[in-house]
């Protein structure tokens, strides 16, 4: 098996879990997950024919779920949970769960909520924890942002790691995005070397949906969702006006997930630009003579642009960063718009341009159906793993089976659309939009 | 009676209505309204009481409904129905009614939709009108924006009233603002010059609601309804930040209605800075000093600011007009955001500040139900007034009445939140925040 | 002034109130209300001028508003709250405004929520009161439901003025229904009988909106808003088969102002049944043959019924009454869903019949953003006219003026849909269901 | 391979598909699917690894999506759609996107909607077939219900084969559930008989999401959401009572999965009850014991069960169908309500029951964002799929890949809550309801 893929663990698990589950298939109950389980990367027959053919094992996530053997007591085990970075819908639902899955399946009472992010760690903020009871959270999920506060930016590993052994922590849930989770490797790394038995959980967030090996984030239906009723109203406020323009810049830092999404849920969207995508503005093929064409026909037009696209356009200002360490860019929708205006000017086209920047309205409700019972999920696959005393680890999705891989293997690097794959071909299909929009040199 | 109330008739009403009510009490079924009902100004006894003792008529407006005998003769009607402006929701539920009245309830066949406002009457712009029928129309309701499109700014009386007289146009509903109702008076005036007969009916549309004597507009309710879950969001990001600041900025050029009534349907709002206030950000009473106190005590704060507020400190830039003719405003959001930032980094406060402006979100939705009805109520009423023979009308509603007034007295000048009335003290006692944050000279 | 409206009061005041506003017009500031300020009742100018004419007074009601003196020193007030009867939306927000309003206000610290109704009072109920803060009832405003608890039905007279003297409580708020505020009026009249100084403050709540010279109850928009989502769902279900028909039974025992207000905000009904209107099922004019003949035009009808329509069809059974006293109601949504069934299976016509109750959905979400307003300026208004020494009153809204009213008139008797008024005409006119379903005798 | 998952096909593709893109791997552009490609069924690396070591191909679906040489000319295709069953989100969406595709992606321009059902083929029903068009279908997906109307029961086939010959269709998307296929399977086997050449593609619409081998169905997210708002609902009203009891009866004939799902969605729920689990009422384990236990402890119990659970009850009933031939039901909501009420009665429990079925309300709303998409990309991969000569297919949807399968497979036996598989065990863990309320014999 792929080493790179096996999720660090604490040690041995000796003791019984107070989960009253089955071993045995057949009884219609629930069985305990065995450590050998493995969900398949790829699902093409072909791929993993060809692989075992080979004599190679197929790539392989271990299947999360709940074990017979434990490697904490859960009477005296004590949690942490932190949530870092941007808002995104469900974090209320994660620490519910969290919360509730430890209290009520492992009995563990003592969990502390960490506020302000990494920041709540560093004793001078002097930022008291918050003890958590399933009565505290009872109704945090009907809430948007984070009950415990957070927080962008890492802060020092070794007074994070003192403060956990301070306050005899046991497993600590970060839920984050992928600077925290790289904080959270730093963390684990830390703890290896001094050798403690604190078990590091992440639970990852991620409003742009781009983290690697890792199918679906909580919170990003939810958003993709909020998007497209955005979507609409621009719509409507293109088609009120005679050669009206609607842009929306969307949420997409470094993947246009969100955009491609939205876009394909709402049939009203007719370009989107996204960060995975080269194009020219100028040109016969650039997107402005697109534009132009479709104008002179419809009259209308409507555009979702990702914020992370066309940066290639904005050369100078690359180094730049802002507190989380991400790399500051410029306005991509502003600057779309300055260039139709000035194009559509110059070529003596009347028009209406609308720009839309619904920003944090994306982030700050709370979940909708689907993403609260994938929050549930995730958590409470997060609990049993930690409990179980793997470490080092997130808890993911791959395939619609919930998974575990090494903190490493999901920071590697960013998820991103793929131009030649099925979702961004259904948008161009959905759209009408040109497969390029690049002259040729 | 006050003759400046009093709305002008093309003639004598000696047309039997085809409507089939009643013209007793105690049927049970609808009367006809007497030309002499009027609804009453001032719903206080001691005024009235003091107006009629010293001989004078309380101020009051015509009460608007259907006529037993009507000027126009339905078989023979010619009607235009123009949106412009901005949208605002409900301008399809108008639409919809006044086709589905004028041709169920008095059998007019001949109704044109007029396309993207005033421009749609000039010839050159080759804008060919729409046919309007109540299949057209059944669901554009549910759609937000206007079916008809709509622009900014006038266009020469002389040609739409040319162009009105080529098609034999009986009546316009003009549905729009201050600037389009300014624009249907003088249509109103130039008819009467010519001496034609033709009927001009304003449908007042501002989503600001500050339409002079007309207590709700139609679009407003929606309209700060939505205002109301953006703050919700806004309130999320506030509390999920240490020192978390959040400001949203609303619609309202002149009048704050938007943002007052936001902030009280949603009581996370701390201040609400409004048009009519005067107020100073620097010294002890200052808005910052008092933003400062509460950080300092509760840690984040969300603020609501109406777009037309503090221009007092744009003041170099007042004589620039955009194209209705409208004050073009600085920003006064970003310029508060900014200011907060210096001022919190200067006293060494850390702070984390979420600027939010949906701008046309706030307009582009379909009618909320409420606002459905109410859209229903004013387009029937305002067919009903046409088709008798009044002219430079608006329809509108005062103490839950639907009335009709001269379009001079509602462009007159335009409502704003009186800060001595039970709206603006409301606001105070929902958000604790001061009097007065204006520095004594 | 007529005497019956003149709303009692528990003595002199003479405490200065300690909220800081004006007695002064034109400083910008809000005044404290005067005594004699009253509000009409008829704003029709020719009716108050007729009654002047005649000496007589116009009929009025109180204007709510702050006192410059109060009757309760608010370091000594003790208060509690009860909700009564079946939920409604808005009922947390009119508790958080009550406790918000006694607590920053007037500094009052002892305010008891009542559990579950008139019960709470009753010693063998074993049930605590719940204190209530600013910080216990901050988010309560977005759940459904009542924090308190509800329960139908009236308890002892005596045993809660007992518990009133016991807990010392000077003010409580009742609110609740029809039957609430004729409990209210029977402690109130106790109260007198025992010559104690407690107000007694009615808030009435009735999802119907059917309180005598209260124009609109709080939750009433909330659930016609809802009621018209389900009537689009309902509409769709219709249209999804051929001559579909769909009926939707909604809430509303004695008067039709839910199904009213609906079918107006919702232009898919084609019928509404209330409980106002007397009408035949069979016969050349009944309801059958009316939809028979649009079924065969059109293929898909809309029908929405009010619970307490057509009861003279069930004669027999209303002698029954239920916890809360109210008669019984036989389900006229069944009746008539059987009736048209049989009707058109005896004329060979194929149909599709869809039935849609839905019951407490309409009642127990959060209020809406108007509604949300509404009950903060309720509870507000509620809260000065209390501590001003007023008592068997209740607090209402007329003419968009807020207005206090004896008890016994505003449960003198039901407020009922009237058939003559211009509600029911425009329902006719959007619906264009004939003004009669009765066939002459 | 298993033979019984290949797709039959119409014969040999020899025609250059119109669509635009790659075959080659690397290009950014998205490459044609090769007959070959097929995705596993079950993603356990161990099983698949023990399957290739016996020899055996492990389980496996068709890949769907464009392909390089397609089976029908495009400017000779005539495309049928017809919409079978109940109501579904999603219906429009599927429509849309079917006529979009075939206009826009392969130039067909002959497609033809058959109203209400199968009963739109017969011809003594005279209902004529709708012209589609993109122009038609443009705002349909903002409605809810199907804009060719639906009908249940199947039609004569050799009469629906006659009109499709008549008609010279060459493909018909049968949209609907399992009856509906059934019938699209005796349709297609007709067609073989015949030797016709006409393509029979089956899209499953099912908002119990019970259809074999497919991992889920459009509309079912849409409808589980709605359920989980109305749970929220019905929590309050639970929770507004003392000893309040919410029942809510959702859909799922034979299937739990509406009810899991929303009750995972929901954290509110306490008892979720469906047709794949055994339980008693009475007895020490049984769920009124159950209940009885948890509404002692807390006051307040939220219940969901689906309509097809417990039938055990009504044995005698069993052999009652209805029009699509499926077994008429009785209510399980009421039966266990009124158990409830007998039971608490019985042992002097007072209590409040509050029973709430939403019924169609479930299903007439509109798509959500998640499910717009799907119905898309399912609609563009039928498209692909029937155009590649594909027949007697339904296209589905796998381990988030998009498959096609033979109608038999789909329609073999119904897909059902598995108890032993995550789902249900997280159901559990969520409610804190035992693992069985069945006593043991």
């Amino acid at each position: 098996m792929n080493k790179d893929f096996i999720v660090p663990t604490l040690g041995k698990c000796t003791i019984k879990s107070p989960i009253q589950i089955s071993t045995v298939k057949g009884d219609g109950i629930f069985d305990f997950i065995q450590d050998d389980e493995r969900v398949l990367y790829d699902t093409s027959v072909n791929q993993v024919k060809e692989d075992i053919a080979k004599g190679l094992d197929p790539l392989s996530f271990e299947k999360a779920g709940p074990k017979e053997f434990i490697y904490f007591e859960p009477a005296k085990t004590k949690v942490a949970i932190v949530t870092c970075g941007g808002l995104c819908p469900g974090l209320n639902n994660v620490i519910r769960s969290v919360v509730n899955h430890m209290w009520s399946r492992y009995q563990v009472r003592r969990i502390y909520g960490i506020q302000y992010g990494y920041a709540g760690f560093v004793p001078e903020n002097n930022l008291p924890y918050i003890e958590l009871t399933p009565d505290i959270v009872d109704d945090i999920h009907k809430d948007g942002g984070s009950m415990l506060g957070s927080s962008r930016g890492n802060q020092p590993v070794d007074i994070i790691v003192d403060t956990l052994e301070r306050l005899s922590i046991n497993i600590l849930f970060a839920i984050g995005g992928d600077g925290t989770l790289r904080g959270a490797q730093a963390i684990y790394e830390e703890i290896k070397r001094r050798d403690l038995k604190i078990s590091i959980a992440g639970i990852p967030k991620t409003i742009d949906n781009d983290i690697n090996f890792i199918e679906r984030s909580f919170g990003f239906e939810t958003s993709f969702s909020i998007a497209m009723n955005i979507l609409t109203d621009a719509h409507y406020e293109a088609k009120g006006a005679y050669n009206g323009i609607a842009i929306v810049k969307l949420m997409g830092r470094d993947s246009g997930f969100i955009a491609a999404n939205a876009a394909l849920a709402s049939p009203d969207v007719n370009y989107v630009i996204i960060p995975e995508m080269d194009f020219d503005l100028d040109g016969p093929n650039g997107f402005l003579t697109v534009l132009r064409n479709r104008l002179e026909r419809k009259h209308h037009v409507l555009i979702a642009v990702a914020e992370g696209a066309g940066q290639f356009f904005f050369e100078h200002s690359k180094n730049i960063k802002d507190a989380s360490g991400n790399t500051a860019y410029e306005d991509i929708g502003l600057y779309i718009r300055d260039k139709i205006h000035e194009y559509l000017t110059g070529v003596g086209i009347p028009h209406s341009l609308k720009y839309i920047d619904p920003s944090y309205i994306l982030r700050s409700s709370p979940a909708n159906a689907n993403d609260s019972k994938f929050c549930f999920q995730l958590a409470q696959n997060a609990v049993h793993a930690a409990m179980a005393g793997r470490t080092g680890f997130v808890v993911g999705c791959w395939k619609n089976s919930f998974t575990l891989l090494p903190i490493a293997q999901a920071t590697k690097e960013r998820k991103k659309v793929n131009l030649e794959d099925d979702l961004w071909w259904s948008v161009l299909e959905a759209t009408g939009q040109p497969h390029s929009m690049k002259n040729s040199k």
